[in-house]
């Protein structure tokens, strides 16, 4: 089976995914749109048929594929056009900037019987996958907490991150992955959703959040990203009825810890510790 | 100004409080209270008046104070028992197995007109009193979130910790601790609690419970304790608009961290990781 792709917003993603296209087999790469005369120059470089209107795009373009690479404001309307030219549509993530957005590409996907999908990279990270694979393994039994957890930047937040109109904030930057793989992952329904967000260094949009998923069976599954937590705790932490999973940072080094320790004893001693005395938690 | 302490239930924390009982001034420990035979011989040989029956301790005993330290079902009984006897009560905590049993013990208190109160000991941990200071002296500007953690044991419960009956379970032991020294540093109302429990190697009790108070100015304090999280994460982790603390573990050590770097920037940029390619959060 043989497709041609077309790109609208000739943008960082979208030289990525020219770039990475020619590794899928069957997949050609073919024409581009923009609204900025210098990127439909690096793309007409890169050997596109560049277009600077989307009617001309869409009309006379050779592809059945478009990627939609555009800030994340833009992508409900190009979509949609896309998909009411009869092509099949990938967009990046945020996908639309509500819900009632998304509704609207999933319906023109129906009505114009094309595919609809969304660009969620982060589901091949090393990271994820160890996580996912160590849990459908048994290695830690029945996990009950499920932590993914992305700290750092030091408060800078780059471009449309930083902007509302554009779709900004971590929820919809790096929620919308972290989200999407623990849903990924526990193919159960959500029961109950708690979360939190702060607007620290960014006024319009939020720099932290924390969201707990409760899922059917009882496991909590927490994600939480601060752009301006200063330390850095573990990119991922599953506690299971036999043991945990920890992931420290961006080399995915970890490790799963077990034990055959647990027993209810009766103990008199208190360990006196800087923190306070302590029974049950003292070190040991 | 002097008193006089009677101890119920010479046990292990009775002992220590005996023991530290003379480094207050113008406290004197005088007599204790126990069913057990072998904890009066012992109480009686540290110099103190014993009495087998709470009658013959409350008629005859010499003490206006009295110190209850037995296990956590008996509080309710033993306190209000001592406060009709007219004596004012220190006692352990969890102070009660319900808030209807606090209740009655507060009323208790108002009718004799003695003053009643709860042993929170951690209210002088080294660990909580640095966070404390640090948050006072507004060395991380305002705070956002605050969580409170203790993870460790491998499982090992001790005692009434492990069973319902005497008011086990890990929100009864260390949750009360906790808490109060999040709500004693936070001087603000609580507007919304979030709560989860778990119940991994203790069939009666929860082992592992994660809250989350949210207070009326937006600071969201989590408090989590985990006996069988085999991954310590650190005891305090505090994030304001001007920094970070961490304290790491029982040692107290730890850190604050601050930045000058906060920005707003455009950097088109993607920094490939093992975990995948990122922009915002990438290492720096």
């Amino acid at each position: 089976m043989s497709h041609r792709l077309g790109i609208i917003g000739y943008g960082g993603m979208a030289t990525w995914h020219h770039k990475n296209s020619g590794r899928v087999e069957g997949l050609t790469c073919t024409a581009a749109y923009d609204i900025s005369p210098e990127r439909l120059k690096v793309a007409r470089e890169s050997g596109l048929d560049t277009y600077s209107t989307l009617d001309s795009f869409l009309e006379n373009g050779d592809f059945d594929i478009v990627l939609v690479a555009t800030p994340n404001n833009f992508h409900k309307e190009l979509a949609v056009a896309a998909m009411n030219s009869g092509r099949h549509v990938v967009c990046e993530k945020p996908v639309a900037m509500s819900s009632a957005e998304l509704q609207e590409m999933m319906d023109a996907a129906e009505k114009n019987r094309v595919i609809f999908t969304v660009h969620q990279n982060r589901r091949w990270d090393k990271d994820f996958l160890i996580v996912k694979k160590a849990i459908e393994d048994g290695l830690i039994g029945k996990p009950y907490t499920i932590e993914s957890r992305v700290h750092g930047a030091r408060g800078v937040i780059h471009g449309w991150r930083a902007y509302k109109v554009a779709g900004g904030g971590m929820i919809l930057d790096w929620g919308v992955h972290l989200l999407d793989q623990i849903m990924f992952m526990i193919r159960e329904r959500v029961v109950n959703v708690f979360a939190r967000l702060h607007s620290i260094k960014t006024p319009e949009v939020d720099d932290y959040f924390k969201v707990i998923l409760t899922f059917e069976s009882g496991i909590n599954a927490q994600v939480e990203v601060g752009t301006f937590c200063l330390k850095s705790l573990p990119r991922w932490y599953v506690n299971g009825d036999q043991g945990s999973i920890y992931i420290n940072g961006w080399n995915a080094d970890g490790g799963i810890i077990r034990t055959r320790d647990s027993v209810m004893e009766w103990q008199e001693e208190i360990v006196q510790t800087a923190a306070g005395p302590t029974r049950t938690m003292a070190p040991r």
